[in-house]
C-alpha cells in the first residue's frame, strides 16, 4: 500500500479495509456471487471462521475453518474475542476479530457470507468498518427452482428452506443495498461497483490527511 | 420510473433522487467534470439559483439563473424557502428549496457546483440526500498552472485564488469523499462510480419496499 504521495498513477492513498457483508437466502446466488469477487478482486479474502464442528477430510485448520473444542469456543466468547458467532445443528460457529482487525488496519478488506443475525452482531461490533449487501431472488418461483435445480434435497427440505427464506427476506431493511439478482453479470457488476466507491469513502482513506498536509505545506516552500 | 416489480431487464425500482456536490478549489478542474457528467447523465441536472445579481445578455431567466431583486431574495431567506445562500462580490445566490424537494420526490437527481459553507448549509437542511465530494489538485503547482494557463488573470488574482485555494482545501474533511484529480477521465469514472452506488442505497430505494411485499406474497398463493 503506497504512503502519503504515491508515485501510483491514480495517487492510491493508504486506506483502512472494510467488513463487507453479503447475506440472502438459501438459493438467491449469494456462493458463486462471492466466488466471483474473490477470484477478481485481490484485496478482499474471506474471513476464517471458528467452528467446534469435526474436521471432515479434506478440510485444512486455519483456511477452511478454525476447528476448536467447546471449551475454547466458550473462552472466545467470554473473552469478546469473537465478532459474531451462532449455533447451527448443534455446532458453534463465529468469527475471530484478531484477524479481522489486522485485515482493517492493512487495507485488506474481508468477506462475510452470513445471515441476518450474524449481521447484526457484526455491525454492532464494528459498525462504521461494515458494509452490508442483501441479495434478492427476482421472485420466490425463481428461488425454488434452483434449490429444486440442485436436485440432492428432498420436497421437505425444500420446502423447509423455502419458509426460511421467507424469514429471512423479512429483514431485508437491516442493509444497505439490496440487489436483486435477476442476471449474475449485472448483479456482480454492482457489487463491484458498492466496494469500489466504499472504498473511497473519506473515513477510509486514511492516507488523505497525509496527502492534504503535504499539498498545503507545498504552498510555504 | 418503473413501478413495483419491473419489467426493466434489471429490474429498475423507482427511487429517491440524491443531492450531489461537487466543491473543490477554483482550477482543480470541477468545472469540466460537472459539465462531462451532466452531458453522461440524463438523470442528473445542475441545480439552478436564484441571483440578485443583473441578467447578462444571453443569459435566460429560469435557466441560467432565476433573477430577482433583493427584496424577493430577503423574502426567500426569511421563509427557509432557501437550502443555501450566499453573497459574492455583493451580489447573492441561493438554491430555492421547491424545485429540489420536486426533484429528490422524482427520482432526479441535482447537482450542485457549492463550496464548502455552502454544502455545509445543504448538509444541515437535508443531510440525507446530500453526497458530498471535494476535488483536490494533485500539487498546488499543478493549481497554478492550471490558473496561469487560462491567461485572463493577473499574477495578483492568481495569487489571491491560491490563497482561497488553500483555505478551501482546509475543508476537506467536511465530505463524504475526497478525489485527487491527477487524471480527468479516472477521476470521472470514480464520479460516475460514487454516483452509480450512491443511486443504490436501500434508503433511496424507495421501490424495494413494494418489491419485497410482492416477492413474499406470491409464497401464499
Amino acid at each position: 500500500m503506497a504512503d502519503i504521495i504515491s508515485s501510483h498513477p491514480h495517487n492510491e492513498l493508504s486506506r483502512r479495509g472494510l467488513l463487507f457483508v453479503l447475506s440472502s437466502p438459501s438459493g438467491a446466488g449469494k456462493s458463486t456471487l462471492a466466488g466471483m469477487l474473490l477470484e477478481a478482486d485481490d484485496q478482499i479474502a474471506m474471513s476464517v471462521s471458528v467452528t467446534t464442528r469435526p474436521q471432515r477430510p479434506g478440510e485444512v485448520d486455519g483456511k477452511d475453518y478454525h476447528f476448536v473444542t467447546g471449551t475454547e469456543f466458550e473462552e472466545m466468547v467470554a473473552d469478546q474475542a469473537l465478532l459474531e458467532y451462532a449455533t447451527v445443528f448443534g455446532n458453534r460457529y463465529g468469527t475471530p476479530a484478531a484477524p479481522v482487525q489486522k485485515s482493517l488496519e492493512a487495507g485488506q478488506d474481508v468477506l462475510f457470507d452470513i445471515d441476518w443475525q450474524g449481521t447484526q452482531q457484526l455491525y454492532q461490533r464494528a459498525g462504521e468498518d461494515v458494509v452490508r449487501i442483501f441479495i434478492l431472488p427476482p421472485s420466490l418461483a425463481d428461488l425454488r427452482d434452483r434449490l429444486e435445480s440442485r436436485a440432492t434435497d428432498s420436497n421437505e427440505i425444500i420446502d423447509s428452506r423455502m419458509q426460511r427464506a421467507a424469514s429471512e427476506i423479512s429483514h431485508w431493511d437491516g442493509y444497505d443495498y439490496v440487489l436483486i439478482n435477476d442476471d449474475r453479470d449485472a448483479c456482480f457488476a454492482k457489487i463491484q461497483n458498492i466496494l469500489t466507491t466504499e472504498r473511497m469513502r473519506r473515513s477510509r482513506q486514511t492516507g488523505l490527511i497525509g496527502f492534504v498536509r503535504d499539498l498545503v505545506a507545498q504552498d510555504l516552500e
